[in-house]
């Protein structure tokens, strides 16, 4: 493998674009399959239901743009784990064991094609487990040479903290709505702006058990009567850009970390067949 | 419900666009949710493996904006059951059952807001006993008012066939490429259009038991050396557009009917309670 | 294989009349195994629940006796998807994942007898989606050479539009009620024949959305009040001898298409690799 | 419920044979329905792959007719758990979950049309278990009043060992082949008729086990190398004719009580609620 | 393999005492693993509801503890299929499919590590379908040479047949409550023994379709008002040191038949193998 | 519910010591039930298979017996999700969706005897995602009011951090070391204790994605060649004891939060339905 196919490029190299006989000819030079996972779940009055399948898909466009023909998308899946936001209209939930099954179908067939490398990109909170799940399960059954997880929302999570009042992080909250802003404007509601309506209840339960690895399953309108944790009166498409530009160059770090690492062992584990023989 | 939930919009009602308090409000006006189903897999060199997800999703949106606001379109189903076609770089298909389940999860969902009427709009052929599968569970277990399917093919090959010549018809043909060149430009690739090479084989066989209500169960490479079976020299994006005008029409035209047909079964049904009462 | 192996034979080989031995010796000689799927459903005052595996085993039996030795039938599965007739007493039905789990034990238990060719024969329309999803199953799964499927009605109704009239062709209708008189004649009442008793509700959303394709899930006493939509009274056991003897012809002749072209699809194949060593 | 109900009847009432009209008119006379299970697995040279089918379903035919209307019986499942039959040609198995899946189906259908009490006549040993999870999981999840079991073997065989030597008793042996004789004498094979070739492995072992409530799993390869346990060459028709006669007797006896201690718990029932009230 | 691999030990082989290195040591040493499997259900007023898993347990321990390092004991699965005592407070049952799912996972893993032989020890009646279920399904799928099971409640009650009067044989009668006493005194509780107070219902019926291989599916509060069908008001832990004890005699003794007859299979096996060659 | 109830006891409440007249008393003193999830994993030389079964149960047992008969404790689950030791001998998984159903199970009986809250306390971290997703899916599907888990070994390794040096903590450390030799001293094998071999494969890009809420699947051969990531040469006995005792006392305050907010919870919500009314 080259330096050259991991040289910049203006645009992603989306799977989606790509004729059959297109793919059959990038195959050697993709290093790294990204997989968005995003949710179609109430996000309170702020923002549209499909803010986290637009926040994975951006942050996953504009990392892989960073990084070049070396990293290819997948198109995102647009549902998530969100059974805790039914009793919010609009909210559409996948089960967990669907999620599992359409990652096991995604990455299963493009190993197939001789792909060894894929990275799940999940833009909402909800799906980690499952995304665990699903990702140690191909690990063992397929065999597959390197399967991750990252939680996209952790690296915007940290740009906003620096560009944003400490209010403004959180579900619905103005993170989440500065890159709508950014990226699908009108699905942003800035006239619906507002501060999240808590319910104040459990709040030392769920603070607990999540600092000791755990977690307290709950419906979200035992949480907050609006749908939203966090504010949103102080988003903006600028900040989102900014939010997005800085997320996606720390995922472009990432996955140079994670594609040297994962040469080197290859290398490691060569060595010590070569040594065997 | 009056004449007035039916009028024309301009923009279709996508669920994806809306916040949960907006979906809240429209509730009461949504007649009918379209779910649009694609599939990503190889349509031969012309065009890209996104097809069938590009010409279901904007069969829906352009019949929904025909409707107006009693129509609100889902958000696509990006991959289908595509097993058949995985001997061709890129193609992603999901198992049958993770399908199926998508579907559970999103008409589920969605009946528990409160919707009762809902139509699948099929873009690729190899979804069709899936979906029929699927809304059958769905109404049996659910008991879900009104789910029903359409091949959404069926409608754009219907306009193709008036618009281009007989050998133009086919997966990946003209008839296909013309729709990706009116509504995803870059997804087309014409530089690469070529005819489709059919193998020849077992064509009087896969005829007879298609005629006879049956199935021959092929990989698409028994069956075409380059993935295609139309021929996509002839498409044009002004064609395109002539085909998904036709097409949304008649799409428009069935829902007229759907919705006319279920409003008199509803009365039917409530006039025969009433009676007993 | 020689043709005296697809010489007539006045009984048709059914794989449950074999001892072990006898199957042993005559696995080199069958190319084709019959699969018969029926129904145990209503079929309104007119004929037995029973119908559907009457006609699918007794059409498998009368082409298997033309074709001879090589063509084998296993035995009929007595039920299939019947969800839609469950309020109309009687009915057993599968759910669709049992079916597609039937079919998977049978076909893949003579595939690893050695046995290469399978042709489900379906006597029921409901079951054609579960076949359809079986047959892709065990083709991709399990590799089978050649698994397909026929709507075993349709052939029987191809005759009996030429014998019967029009309004005589329908679920529990004259087509049907001719058959089970011919086979199975204490199973047909010809004292309650009567012509059916439709709901005329949905009727152009059905046949709209069957001719683009698709499927409207109803249940059955949503289209009939007495669970027939044809009229048996034309019915007679005579009738049901010609619709059965004219449609096992045209079942044999397409086994002979199957095979034949099977044949050359494995030459085919083999000059492939021929060519190639 | 009157004694003419139970009264006697030349035909036993079978499911298969009626019209949905028919079946709705005499639900309320049926008491208990009766559901063989048959296999489709190698019986060694002697008699057919049908051979527990063939018995199970004319014992309970028998039955039924002695004990009249108010037993119906079921269409046969015609295949069973053979996995261990696999290496003999012709045996086709169903997994353990396809058993239980179409058994669940079944009764829960005809649960749903009003009837309350099943008993499942089983007529191959490897189906045991296999039975006993369903009708436990049916009695726990449908809460059907009464399901239950017998292995209608042992009823044959408890005839055949006044009838016959004890080297006939076994698989595939002078017993069934009776049986066979009496029932559908082309699926014996008597110029085959052999005496079983046992391997005499791990024997007091299997012994030890069964006698202390547990199994040895075993594939029949390792039991028999013909794939008989039992000697055929005593059976004959007349023997058979017996054993079915003295087994049809004895299951309509157990029936008789089945039914008296079901009405009787059902009064304890209704009594103890009755002094509630 | 040699004889002083079966010598005497003093304490049982426990696999939870041993740390990864030094099982690896044992591994080649080890040909038989004992899998205990109890429940967790309700045993009348007299003993806690992990009786059957205490005494599966202490069962293999002590036969274990007899035969040496050969036989290694597996931590005990500590909950059965229950669901018929569900009615009375305590009891926790396993679905049969997650038993069966547990053994298949255990086994599976140890046959991973290089162990080929297994014997299932059941406390509990409710498991014997599942667990025979489970052990064939492992045998076919995964090809173990040697897996069976062993119902240790009837080996206990063989012994206390000898030492306490007919009455306290039973659930959670004598037989149960002074191997309890013997091993974990404190889930004794003799201040509450009772004798059983049965509802006399359905107890020919049991018994007969019992005699004849069937079973009738009940919930235990049809049986018996408190949960109890023995009597342990003759209960002591001498007696129950005495049923242990004479119970894992008759165990190791097995275990040595099992062991035997395993080897000389595997023999005859090899000797097949090696004429062939 | 008075304070009483949660005084101190002596011994903790084990559902396993009780018989079910004893449960049924005490139902309605117990308002929360503990659930350990253990493993029966690889801890490198130095600790036994068991160990993590060993810590949650301890864990358990000790905060158990600190909060009185209020808290009750299940029946540890002795293995847990460990594919990823399974190249190092003696490492017996459950597959997530098997956890995930003893989790079901368990649960979903208890809550059927009328027990409201629930605790897992997990010893395993491979444990944490199916356990995140069983008890959404009980909280979602069951509507238990209470469903939360904790990651008992973090308490622990917050105690063993101020007792033990940093290169103690880890997979098979000294602070596991340390709790066994407390808790279960022949598990530990302090002659074998040893530090850890790391292979230093791919260790930033683990420490990266767990920081930013992903996962990198891996198996533990390809993390430390003698699977242990902690070195136990510094544990003891004494210091087991320690950090037992300050994490049992953490669980016990943590359990305090957990039922006094959830108190407030049920009252808040008993308030807005008494203001409806």
């Amino acid at each position: 493998m080259t330096e050259t196919t991991r040289s910049l490029a203006p645009e992603p190299l989306l799977l989606a674009d790509l004729s059959s006989p297109e793919t059959q000819d990038l195959l050697p030079r993709i290093e790294l399959v990204l997989v968005p996972v995003g949710a179609h779940e109430q996000h309170g009055p702020n923002i549209a239901v499909s803010t986290d399948t637009i926040s994975a898909d951006a942050l996953c466009r504009a990392a892989a743009a960073l990084v070049g023909l070396a990293v290819a998308v997948a198109p995102a899946i647009p549902w998530g784990v969100s059974w805790h936001h039914l009793r919010f209209a609009g909210t559409i939930p996948l089960r967990q064991s669907t999620l599992i099954a359409v990652l096991e179908d995604i990455v299963g067939s493009l190993y197939g094609h001789g792909l060894r490398r894929f990275l799940v990109v999940n833009g909402h909170g909800g799906n980690n487990a499952a995304i665990t799940t699903a990702v140690e399960q191909i690990k063992h059954d397929m065999g597959v040479p390197l399967i991750a997880s990252v939680f996209g929302y952790a690296l915007i999570a940290e740009q906003a903290k620096m560009l944003l009042p400490p209010e403004a992080i959180g579900h619905g909250g103005g993170d989440e709505a500065a890159v709508v802003m950014a990226v699908e404007p009108h699905r942003a509601k800035p006239s619906a702006f507002a501060a999240p309506r808590l319910t104040g209840l459990q709040v030392e339960t769920a603070a607990l058990l999540r600092a000791y690895g755990g977690t307290l399953a709950r419906r979200y309108d035992e949480v907050t009567h609006n749908g939203a944790t966090g504010d949103a009166t102080s988003a903006s498409a600028e900040i989102g850009r900014q939010i997005l530009d800085g997320a996606a160059r720390r995922l472009a770090e990432i996955i140079a970390v994670v594609l040297r690492e994962a040469d080197a062992a290859d290398e490691s584990l060569a060595g010590m067949n070569g040594e065997r023989h």
